[in-house]
Protein backbone atom coordinates (compact mmCIF):
# COMPACT_ATOMS: atom_id res chain seq x y z
CA UNK A 1 0.00 0.00 0.00
CA UNK A 2 2.09 3.16 -1.25
CA UNK A 3 1.69 5.97 1.38
CA UNK A 4 3.43 8.71 -0.34
CA UNK A 5 2.12 11.73 0.13
CA UNK A 6 -0.50 10.45 2.95
CA UNK A 7 -0.44 12.05 6.64
CA UNK A 8 1.13 9.75 8.80
CA UNK A 9 1.35 9.34 12.83
CA UNK A 10 3.53 8.21 15.79
CA UNK A 11 3.25 7.31 18.95
CA UNK A 12 5.42 7.80 21.85
CA UNK A 13 4.95 6.18 24.98
CA UNK A 14 6.40 8.03 28.20
CA UNK A 15 6.96 5.34 30.73
CA UNK A 16 9.24 3.14 32.73
CA UNK A 17 6.32 0.93 33.79
CA UNK A 18 5.76 -0.09 30.53
CA UNK A 19 9.61 -0.55 30.03
CA UNK A 20 10.24 -2.27 32.67
CA UNK A 21 6.97 -5.07 32.08
CA UNK A 22 5.05 -3.81 35.25
CA UNK A 23 2.03 -2.64 32.72
CA UNK A 24 1.30 -3.69 29.05
CA UNK A 25 0.36 -0.52 27.02
CA UNK A 26 -3.03 -0.84 25.29
CA UNK A 27 -3.02 3.02 24.45
CA UNK A 28 -0.84 2.45 21.16
CA UNK A 29 -3.55 -0.29 19.68
CA UNK A 30 -6.51 1.66 20.48
CA UNK A 31 -4.75 5.01 19.12
CA UNK A 32 -3.95 3.39 16.05
CA UNK A 33 -7.42 1.76 15.30
CA UNK A 34 -8.83 5.41 16.12
CA UNK A 35 -6.45 7.39 13.66
CA UNK A 36 -7.12 4.69 11.21
CA UNK A 37 -10.52 5.57 10.94
CA UNK A 38 -9.57 8.73 10.03
CA UNK A 39 -7.16 7.26 6.90
CA UNK A 40 -3.79 7.95 9.24
CA UNK A 41 -1.76 4.74 9.37
CA UNK A 42 0.52 4.72 12.78
CA UNK A 43 4.40 4.17 10.87
CA UNK A 44 6.07 4.05 13.94
CA UNK A 45 5.74 3.84 17.90
CA UNK A 46 8.21 4.28 20.54
CA UNK A 47 8.50 3.13 23.98
CA UNK A 48 10.33 5.39 25.61
CA UNK A 49 10.94 5.82 29.98
CA UNK A 50 10.84 9.16 32.17
CA UNK A 51 14.16 10.90 31.37
CA UNK A 52 13.77 14.29 30.34
CA UNK A 53 16.42 14.33 27.72
CA UNK A 54 14.93 11.43 25.45
CA UNK A 55 11.82 12.91 25.59
CA UNK A 56 12.95 15.68 24.20
CA UNK A 57 15.13 14.25 21.79
CA UNK A 58 12.54 11.93 20.89
CA UNK A 59 9.55 14.17 20.34
CA UNK A 60 11.47 16.44 18.09
CA UNK A 61 12.99 13.96 15.93
CA UNK A 62 9.36 12.25 15.45
CA UNK A 63 7.63 15.84 15.30
CA UNK A 64 9.99 16.41 11.90
CA UNK A 65 9.41 12.62 10.87
CA UNK A 66 5.42 12.64 11.22
CA UNK A 67 1.91 14.39 10.63
CA UNK A 68 1.26 14.12 13.71
CA UNK A 69 2.98 12.71 17.37
CA UNK A 70 0.91 11.35 20.04
CA UNK A 71 2.17 10.96 23.61
CA UNK A 72 0.87 8.57 26.55
CA UNK A 73 1.90 8.90 29.99
CA UNK A 74 3.52 11.32 32.63
CA UNK A 75 1.32 14.19 32.64
CA UNK A 76 0.26 13.79 36.66
CA UNK A 77 1.28 15.41 39.67
CA UNK A 78 4.08 12.90 41.04
CA UNK A 79 7.85 14.01 40.60
CA UNK A 80 8.23 10.86 37.91
CA UNK A 81 5.62 13.13 35.48
CA UNK A 82 8.09 15.27 33.69
CA UNK A 83 6.08 14.96 30.27
CA UNK A 84 4.93 18.22 29.92
CA UNK A 85 8.05 19.79 31.00
CA UNK A 86 10.28 17.93 28.57
CA UNK A 87 7.41 18.55 25.88
CA UNK A 88 8.49 22.73 26.48
CA UNK A 89 11.55 22.04 26.37
CA UNK A 90 11.51 20.63 22.94
CA UNK A 91 9.27 23.32 21.47
CA UNK A 92 11.67 25.63 23.36
CA UNK A 93 8.57 27.44 25.07
CA UNK A 94 8.28 28.51 28.60
CA UNK A 95 6.42 25.98 30.96
CA UNK A 96 3.97 28.29 32.69
CA UNK A 97 0.51 27.88 34.41
CA UNK A 98 -2.30 27.27 31.88
CA UNK A 99 -5.65 29.20 33.91
CA UNK A 100 -7.93 27.28 32.00
CA UNK A 101 -6.34 24.29 33.07
CA UNK A 102 -5.90 25.49 36.55
CA UNK A 103 -9.65 25.57 36.91
CA UNK A 104 -10.89 22.68 34.87
CA UNK A 105 -8.16 20.66 37.84
CA UNK A 106 -10.11 22.55 40.59
CA UNK A 107 -13.33 22.33 39.20
CA UNK A 108 -14.30 19.52 41.12
CA UNK A 109 -12.73 19.47 44.03
CA UNK A 110 -11.35 22.91 45.42
CA UNK A 111 -7.52 23.92 45.49
CA UNK A 112 -6.66 22.75 49.48
CA UNK A 113 -4.26 25.22 49.16
CA UNK A 114 -0.46 26.47 47.86
CA UNK A 115 1.00 23.15 48.59
CA UNK A 116 -1.77 21.31 46.42
CA UNK A 117 0.40 19.01 43.59
CA UNK A 118 -2.55 19.15 41.54
CA UNK A 119 -1.38 22.75 40.30
CA UNK A 120 1.53 21.09 38.72
CA UNK A 121 -1.00 19.19 36.00
CA UNK A 122 -2.09 22.57 35.08
CA UNK A 123 2.00 23.93 33.90
CA UNK A 124 2.10 22.91 30.05
CA UNK A 125 4.05 24.72 27.14
CA UNK A 126 3.07 28.24 26.67
CA UNK A 127 0.46 28.76 24.02
CA UNK A 128 -0.70 24.88 24.16
CA UNK A 129 -4.20 24.43 23.50
CA UNK A 130 -6.05 22.32 26.26
CA UNK A 131 -7.05 18.57 25.56
CA UNK A 132 -10.83 17.89 27.36
CA UNK A 133 -10.11 15.35 30.05
CA UNK A 134 -13.83 13.74 30.35
CA UNK A 135 -12.41 11.51 33.56
CA UNK A 136 -10.71 13.05 35.72
CA UNK A 137 -10.48 16.86 34.16
CA UNK A 138 -6.66 17.49 34.16
CA UNK A 139 -6.25 17.89 30.58
CA UNK A 140 -4.10 17.40 27.99
CA UNK A 141 -2.75 19.52 25.65
CA UNK A 142 -1.71 20.18 21.81
CA UNK A 143 0.83 21.81 20.55
CA UNK A 144 1.32 22.40 17.03
CA UNK A 145 1.38 19.29 16.10
CA UNK A 146 1.73 16.99 19.12
CA UNK A 147 -0.70 15.75 21.11
CA UNK A 148 -0.04 15.23 24.73
CA UNK A 149 -2.39 12.43 26.18
CA UNK A 150 -2.86 10.75 29.74
CA UNK A 151 -1.17 7.77 30.12
CA UNK A 152 -4.01 5.78 32.07
CA UNK A 153 -6.03 3.88 29.58
CA UNK A 154 -9.02 5.31 30.08
CA UNK A 155 -8.47 8.90 30.23
CA UNK A 156 -5.95 8.46 26.95
CA UNK A 157 -8.45 6.87 25.19
CA UNK A 158 -11.48 9.62 26.42
CA UNK A 159 -8.87 12.10 25.13
CA UNK A 160 -8.16 10.72 22.01
CA UNK A 161 -12.56 10.77 20.88
CA UNK A 162 -12.19 14.24 21.39
CA UNK A 163 -10.16 14.78 18.94
CA UNK A 164 -11.35 13.74 15.65
CA UNK A 165 -11.99 17.84 14.23
CA UNK A 166 -8.59 18.74 14.83
CA UNK A 167 -6.62 16.03 12.71
CA UNK A 168 -7.23 16.33 8.87
CA UNK A 169 -8.64 13.47 7.77
CA UNK A 170 -6.35 10.86 4.94
CA UNK A 171 -8.00 8.90 2.32
CA UNK A 172 -10.10 6.36 3.95
CA UNK A 173 -7.84 2.68 4.66
CA UNK A 174 -10.20 -0.31 4.45
CA UNK A 175 -9.61 -3.46 6.20
CA UNK A 176 -10.94 -7.05 5.34
CA UNK A 177 -9.91 -9.42 7.82
CA UNK A 178 -10.38 -13.53 6.68
CA UNK A 179 -10.08 -16.54 8.77
CA UNK A 180 -8.10 -19.22 6.95
CA UNK A 181 -8.54 -22.63 8.32
CA UNK A 182 -5.00 -23.59 6.61
CA UNK A 183 -1.20 -23.46 7.94
CA UNK A 184 0.62 -20.66 6.82
CA UNK A 185 3.38 -22.30 4.80
CA UNK A 186 0.27 -23.80 2.43
CA UNK A 187 -0.63 -20.42 1.38
CA UNK A 188 2.51 -18.36 1.50
CA UNK A 189 3.58 -19.33 -2.17
CA UNK A 190 -0.28 -18.38 -3.56
CA UNK A 191 -0.10 -14.92 -0.94
CA UNK A 192 3.31 -13.97 -2.23
CA UNK A 193 1.55 -13.97 -5.68
CA UNK A 194 -1.64 -12.30 -4.85
CA UNK A 195 0.38 -9.51 -3.17
CA UNK A 196 2.15 -9.06 -6.21
CA UNK A 197 -0.18 -8.82 -8.59
CA UNK A 198 -2.30 -6.13 -5.83
CA UNK A 199 0.67 -4.06 -5.14
CA UNK A 200 -2.16 -0.93 -3.62
CA UNK A 201 -3.23 -3.69 -0.91
CA UNK A 202 -0.95 -4.60 2.01
CA UNK A 203 -1.36 -8.41 2.80
CA UNK A 204 -0.66 -9.15 6.38
CA UNK A 205 -0.36 -12.98 7.41
CA UNK A 206 -0.64 -13.83 11.00
CA UNK A 207 -1.39 -17.46 12.02
CA UNK A 208 -3.24 -18.22 15.21
CA UNK A 209 -2.70 -22.06 15.02
CA UNK A 210 -1.55 -22.00 18.71
CA UNK A 211 -5.33 -21.19 20.09
CA UNK A 212 -7.03 -24.53 19.24
CA UNK A 213 -10.26 -22.76 18.55
CA UNK A 214 -9.39 -20.26 16.36
CA UNK A 215 -6.41 -22.16 14.34
CA UNK A 216 -5.54 -21.18 10.96
CA UNK A 217 -4.09 -17.66 9.52
CA UNK A 218 -5.63 -14.16 9.94
CA UNK A 219 -5.37 -12.70 6.43
CA UNK A 220 -5.69 -8.96 6.90
CA UNK A 221 -6.22 -6.44 3.66
CA UNK A 222 -5.70 -3.22 3.83
CA UNK A 223 -5.65 -0.61 0.97
CA UNK A 224 -6.93 3.31 0.30
CA UNK A 225 -8.78 1.57 -3.03
CA UNK A 226 -11.99 -0.66 -2.14
CA UNK A 227 -11.92 -1.76 -5.84
CA UNK A 228 -8.64 -3.25 -5.58
CA UNK A 229 -9.39 -4.73 -1.70
CA UNK A 230 -12.46 -6.18 -3.00
CA UNK A 231 -10.61 -8.15 -6.13
CA UNK A 232 -7.99 -9.02 -3.76
CA UNK A 233 -10.31 -10.74 -1.40
CA UNK A 234 -11.96 -12.60 -4.10
CA UNK A 235 -8.75 -14.03 -4.95
CA UNK A 236 -7.97 -15.31 -1.59
CA UNK A 237 -11.90 -17.07 -1.38
CA UNK A 238 -10.28 -18.54 -5.22
CA UNK A 239 -7.31 -19.63 -3.15
CA UNK A 240 -9.34 -21.44 -0.11
CA UNK A 241 -11.48 -22.85 -3.12
CA UNK A 242 -8.07 -24.46 -5.19
CA UNK A 243 -6.48 -25.61 -1.96
CA UNK A 244 -9.82 -26.95 -0.37
CA UNK A 245 -9.52 -24.90 2.80
CA UNK A 246 -12.08 -23.04 4.71
CA UNK A 247 -12.26 -19.27 4.24
CA UNK A 248 -14.22 -16.91 5.95
CA UNK A 249 -14.37 -12.73 6.04
CA UNK A 250 -14.31 -11.89 10.15
CA UNK A 251 -16.19 -8.76 11.18
CA UNK A 252 -14.21 -6.28 12.81
CA UNK B 1 18.77 4.85 39.83
CA UNK B 2 22.13 5.46 38.27
CA UNK B 3 22.56 3.14 35.35
CA UNK B 4 26.00 4.00 34.21
CA UNK B 5 28.20 0.60 33.41
CA UNK B 6 24.88 -1.40 33.59
CA UNK B 7 23.95 -3.48 30.45
CA UNK B 8 21.28 -2.10 28.98
CA UNK B 9 18.45 -3.79 25.95
CA UNK B 10 16.42 -2.74 23.62
CA UNK B 11 13.25 -4.63 22.07
CA UNK B 12 12.00 -4.06 17.86
CA UNK B 13 8.94 -5.26 17.88
CA UNK B 14 8.43 -5.64 14.25
CA UNK B 15 4.56 -5.78 12.44
CA UNK B 16 2.05 -4.05 10.86
CA UNK B 17 -0.44 -5.41 12.59
CA UNK B 18 1.15 -3.87 16.10
CA UNK B 19 1.15 -0.74 14.53
CA UNK B 20 -2.40 -1.25 13.01
CA UNK B 21 -4.03 -1.97 16.27
CA UNK B 22 -5.06 -4.76 15.08
CA UNK B 23 -2.97 -6.98 17.83
CA UNK B 24 -2.07 -5.76 21.01
CA UNK B 25 1.88 -6.59 21.86
CA UNK B 26 2.20 -8.55 24.80
CA UNK B 27 6.11 -9.36 24.13
CA UNK B 28 7.69 -6.37 25.38
CA UNK B 29 6.00 -6.94 28.75
CA UNK B 30 7.39 -10.51 28.89
CA UNK B 31 10.91 -9.92 28.16
CA UNK B 32 11.41 -6.79 29.95
CA UNK B 33 10.42 -9.06 33.34
CA UNK B 34 12.52 -11.61 31.67
CA UNK B 35 15.39 -9.11 31.31
CA UNK B 36 15.11 -7.61 35.17
CA UNK B 37 15.66 -10.76 36.79
CA UNK B 38 18.77 -11.18 34.90
CA UNK B 39 19.50 -7.09 36.13
CA UNK B 40 19.23 -5.54 32.72
CA UNK B 41 16.99 -3.15 32.22
CA UNK B 42 15.18 -2.14 28.96
CA UNK B 43 16.03 1.58 27.88
CA UNK B 44 14.46 1.59 24.74
CA UNK B 45 11.89 0.30 22.72
CA UNK B 46 10.27 0.77 18.92
CA UNK B 47 7.92 -0.77 17.62
CA UNK B 48 7.94 -0.37 13.53
CA UNK B 49 6.51 -2.02 10.14
CA UNK B 50 7.58 -5.18 7.78
CA UNK B 51 9.24 -2.49 5.91
CA UNK B 52 13.17 -3.79 4.84
CA UNK B 53 15.13 -0.27 4.77
CA UNK B 54 13.29 0.89 8.36
CA UNK B 55 14.52 -2.28 10.14
CA UNK B 56 17.82 -2.13 8.94
CA UNK B 57 18.04 1.07 9.90
CA UNK B 58 16.98 0.42 13.34
CA UNK B 59 18.85 -2.61 14.14
CA UNK B 60 21.86 -0.93 13.20
CA UNK B 61 20.78 1.92 15.71
CA UNK B 62 20.01 0.25 18.23
CA UNK B 63 22.86 -2.78 18.22
CA UNK B 64 25.12 0.44 18.64
CA UNK B 65 23.34 1.85 21.40
CA UNK B 66 22.65 -1.14 23.84
CA UNK B 67 24.24 -4.03 24.81
CA UNK B 68 21.17 -6.09 24.06
CA UNK B 69 18.56 -6.48 21.52
CA UNK B 70 15.80 -8.41 21.09
CA UNK B 71 13.71 -8.47 17.76
CA UNK B 72 10.30 -10.11 17.69
CA UNK B 73 8.08 -10.43 14.52
CA UNK B 74 8.23 -11.58 10.66
CA UNK B 75 10.58 -14.83 10.92
CA UNK B 76 7.59 -17.20 9.32
CA UNK B 77 6.81 -18.22 5.85
CA UNK B 78 4.99 -15.59 3.69
CA UNK B 79 5.57 -12.58 1.78
CA UNK B 80 5.27 -10.43 5.03
CA UNK B 81 7.68 -11.70 7.07
CA UNK B 82 11.18 -10.27 6.02
CA UNK B 83 12.95 -9.93 9.19
CA UNK B 84 15.85 -12.71 8.90
CA UNK B 85 16.82 -10.85 5.58
CA UNK B 86 16.72 -7.55 6.12
CA UNK B 87 18.86 -8.62 9.69
CA UNK B 88 21.41 -10.16 7.25
CA UNK B 89 21.11 -6.79 5.13
CA UNK B 90 22.05 -4.94 8.16
CA UNK B 91 24.78 -7.02 9.17
CA UNK B 92 26.07 -7.42 5.79
CA UNK B 93 26.13 -10.92 5.92
CA UNK B 94 24.82 -13.34 3.04
CA UNK B 95 21.36 -14.28 3.40
CA UNK B 96 21.66 -18.49 3.55
CA UNK B 97 19.66 -21.27 4.12
CA UNK B 98 21.14 -23.17 7.72
CA UNK B 99 21.18 -26.44 7.23
CA UNK B 100 20.34 -27.13 10.85
CA UNK B 101 17.76 -25.03 11.25
CA UNK B 102 15.74 -26.87 8.09
CA UNK B 103 16.49 -30.13 9.60
CA UNK B 104 14.42 -28.49 12.81
CA UNK B 105 11.81 -27.07 10.51
CA UNK B 106 11.48 -30.45 8.58
CA UNK B 107 11.47 -32.49 12.02
CA UNK B 108 8.10 -33.20 12.31
CA UNK B 109 5.91 -32.82 9.13
CA UNK B 110 8.76 -34.00 6.19
CA UNK B 111 8.96 -31.40 3.16
CA UNK B 112 6.63 -31.91 1.08
CA UNK B 113 8.79 -31.09 -2.08
CA UNK B 114 11.02 -27.93 -3.33
CA UNK B 115 7.93 -25.89 -3.57
CA UNK B 116 7.58 -25.93 0.40
CA UNK B 117 7.59 -22.26 1.73
CA UNK B 118 8.57 -23.46 5.00
CA UNK B 119 12.45 -23.63 3.96
CA UNK B 120 12.46 -19.65 3.89
CA UNK B 121 12.44 -20.09 7.96
CA UNK B 122 15.66 -21.58 7.57
CA UNK B 123 17.06 -18.69 5.67
CA UNK B 124 19.26 -16.43 8.11
CA UNK B 125 22.99 -14.34 7.91
CA UNK B 126 25.18 -16.34 7.48
CA UNK B 127 27.15 -17.47 10.76
CA UNK B 128 23.88 -16.99 12.83
CA UNK B 129 23.44 -18.94 15.99
CA UNK B 130 20.14 -20.62 16.31
CA UNK B 131 17.43 -19.63 19.01
CA UNK B 132 15.65 -23.32 19.89
CA UNK B 133 11.90 -23.05 19.47
CA UNK B 134 10.13 -25.48 21.55
CA UNK B 135 6.74 -25.03 20.04
CA UNK B 136 6.73 -25.26 16.62
CA UNK B 137 10.44 -25.86 15.71
CA UNK B 138 11.17 -23.39 13.19
CA UNK B 139 14.09 -21.66 15.25
CA UNK B 140 15.02 -18.03 16.10
CA UNK B 141 18.56 -16.92 15.48
CA UNK B 142 21.48 -14.94 17.17
CA UNK B 143 23.92 -12.81 15.71
CA UNK B 144 26.14 -10.73 17.55
CA UNK B 145 24.28 -8.89 20.03
CA UNK B 146 20.80 -9.17 18.39
CA UNK B 147 18.55 -11.92 19.13
CA UNK B 148 16.03 -12.40 16.43
CA UNK B 149 12.81 -14.23 18.14
CA UNK B 150 9.00 -14.78 16.73
CA UNK B 151 6.52 -12.65 17.18
CA UNK B 152 3.46 -15.50 18.44
CA UNK B 153 3.66 -14.79 21.95
CA UNK B 154 4.00 -18.12 23.08
CA UNK B 155 6.81 -19.08 20.93
CA UNK B 156 8.56 -15.63 21.72
CA UNK B 157 8.30 -16.48 25.17
CA UNK B 158 9.16 -19.97 25.11
CA UNK B 159 12.61 -19.01 22.71
CA UNK B 160 13.36 -16.09 25.20
CA UNK B 161 13.36 -18.97 28.10
CA UNK B 162 15.95 -20.44 26.55
CA UNK B 163 18.52 -17.30 26.36
CA UNK B 164 19.44 -17.09 29.83
CA UNK B 165 22.82 -18.92 29.83
CA UNK B 166 23.71 -16.27 26.75
CA UNK B 167 23.31 -13.09 28.31
CA UNK B 168 25.64 -11.72 30.80
CA UNK B 169 23.77 -10.49 34.12
CA UNK B 170 23.82 -7.16 35.32
CA UNK B 171 24.19 -6.43 39.11
CA UNK B 172 20.29 -7.56 40.54
CA UNK B 173 17.73 -5.35 40.29
CA UNK B 174 15.33 -5.56 42.97
CA UNK B 175 11.78 -4.34 42.94
CA UNK B 176 9.06 -3.33 45.92
CA UNK B 177 5.67 -2.20 44.90
CA UNK B 178 3.15 -0.64 47.77
CA UNK B 179 -0.17 -0.02 47.17
CA UNK B 180 -1.35 3.22 48.49
CA UNK B 181 -5.01 3.80 49.15
CA UNK B 182 -4.77 7.54 48.36
CA UNK B 183 -4.91 9.84 45.70
CA UNK B 184 -1.64 10.48 43.67
CA UNK B 185 -2.48 14.46 44.60
CA UNK B 186 -2.15 13.53 48.32
CA UNK B 187 1.07 12.17 47.95
CA UNK B 188 3.09 13.84 45.28
CA UNK B 189 4.78 16.14 47.39
CA UNK B 190 6.33 13.54 49.88
CA UNK B 191 6.83 11.14 47.60
CA UNK B 192 9.04 13.72 45.76
CA UNK B 193 11.21 13.99 49.03
CA UNK B 194 11.51 10.39 49.53
CA UNK B 195 12.95 10.18 45.88
CA UNK B 196 15.80 13.37 46.32
CA UNK B 197 16.79 11.74 49.66
CA UNK B 198 17.25 7.82 47.96
CA UNK B 199 18.32 8.66 44.33
CA UNK B 200 19.68 5.23 43.88
CA UNK B 201 16.30 4.20 43.78
CA UNK B 202 13.89 4.32 41.45
CA UNK B 203 10.50 5.13 42.17
CA UNK B 204 7.07 5.04 40.00
CA UNK B 205 3.19 6.19 40.91
CA UNK B 206 0.65 4.95 38.97
CA UNK B 207 -3.03 6.25 39.65
CA UNK B 208 -5.33 3.07 39.42
CA UNK B 209 -8.38 5.13 40.76
CA UNK B 210 -10.29 4.29 38.19
CA UNK B 211 -11.04 0.74 38.52
CA UNK B 212 -12.75 1.09 41.97
CA UNK B 213 -11.91 -2.60 43.75
CA UNK B 214 -8.24 -1.05 43.67
CA UNK B 215 -8.63 1.95 43.74
CA UNK B 216 -5.14 4.10 44.77
CA UNK B 217 -1.78 4.79 44.02
CA UNK B 218 0.67 1.48 42.88
CA UNK B 219 4.06 3.03 44.22
CA UNK B 220 6.80 0.73 42.50
CA UNK B 221 10.34 1.07 44.26
CA UNK B 222 13.50 -0.52 41.76
CA UNK B 223 17.17 -0.52 42.58
CA UNK B 224 20.18 -2.49 42.84
CA UNK B 225 20.60 -1.46 46.29
CA UNK B 226 18.56 -3.60 48.17
CA UNK B 227 19.60 -1.89 51.20
CA UNK B 228 18.46 1.62 49.80
CA UNK B 229 15.36 -0.03 48.29
CA UNK B 230 14.48 -1.23 52.18
CA UNK B 231 15.04 2.28 53.45
CA UNK B 232 12.81 3.82 50.60
CA UNK B 233 10.11 1.50 51.53
CA UNK B 234 9.72 2.16 55.21
CA UNK B 235 9.78 5.85 54.39
CA UNK B 236 6.75 4.91 51.70
CA UNK B 237 4.84 3.22 54.82
CA UNK B 238 6.10 6.23 57.26
CA UNK B 239 4.23 8.75 54.67
CA UNK B 240 0.97 6.28 54.89
CA UNK B 241 0.91 6.84 58.86
CA UNK B 242 1.59 10.29 58.62
CA UNK B 243 -0.74 10.81 56.17
CA UNK B 244 -3.57 8.35 57.53
CA UNK B 245 -3.83 6.09 54.75
CA UNK B 246 -4.03 2.10 53.89
CA UNK B 247 -0.42 0.83 52.35
CA UNK B 248 0.34 -2.55 51.92
CA UNK B 249 3.26 -4.46 49.84
CA UNK B 250 2.10 -6.12 46.49
CA UNK B 251 3.42 -9.54 45.73
CA UNK B 252 4.69 -9.85 41.86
Amino acid sequence: MSNLNYPTACVIIIGNEILSGQTVDSNLSFIAKRLITLGIQVKEARVIPDHEQTIIDVVNTCRKNHTYVFTTGGIGPTHDDITSKSVAKAFERPYVCNEEARKLIFSVVPSRGPNDSRIRMAYMPEGAILINNPVSHAPGFQIENVFVLAGVPNIAHAMMETLDSRINNGKPIYTKVIHCIAYESVIADCLRDIQNAHPNVEIGSYPTWHITKDRGVKVVLKSRDLNDLEKTEKCIFQMALDHNFHAEEINL
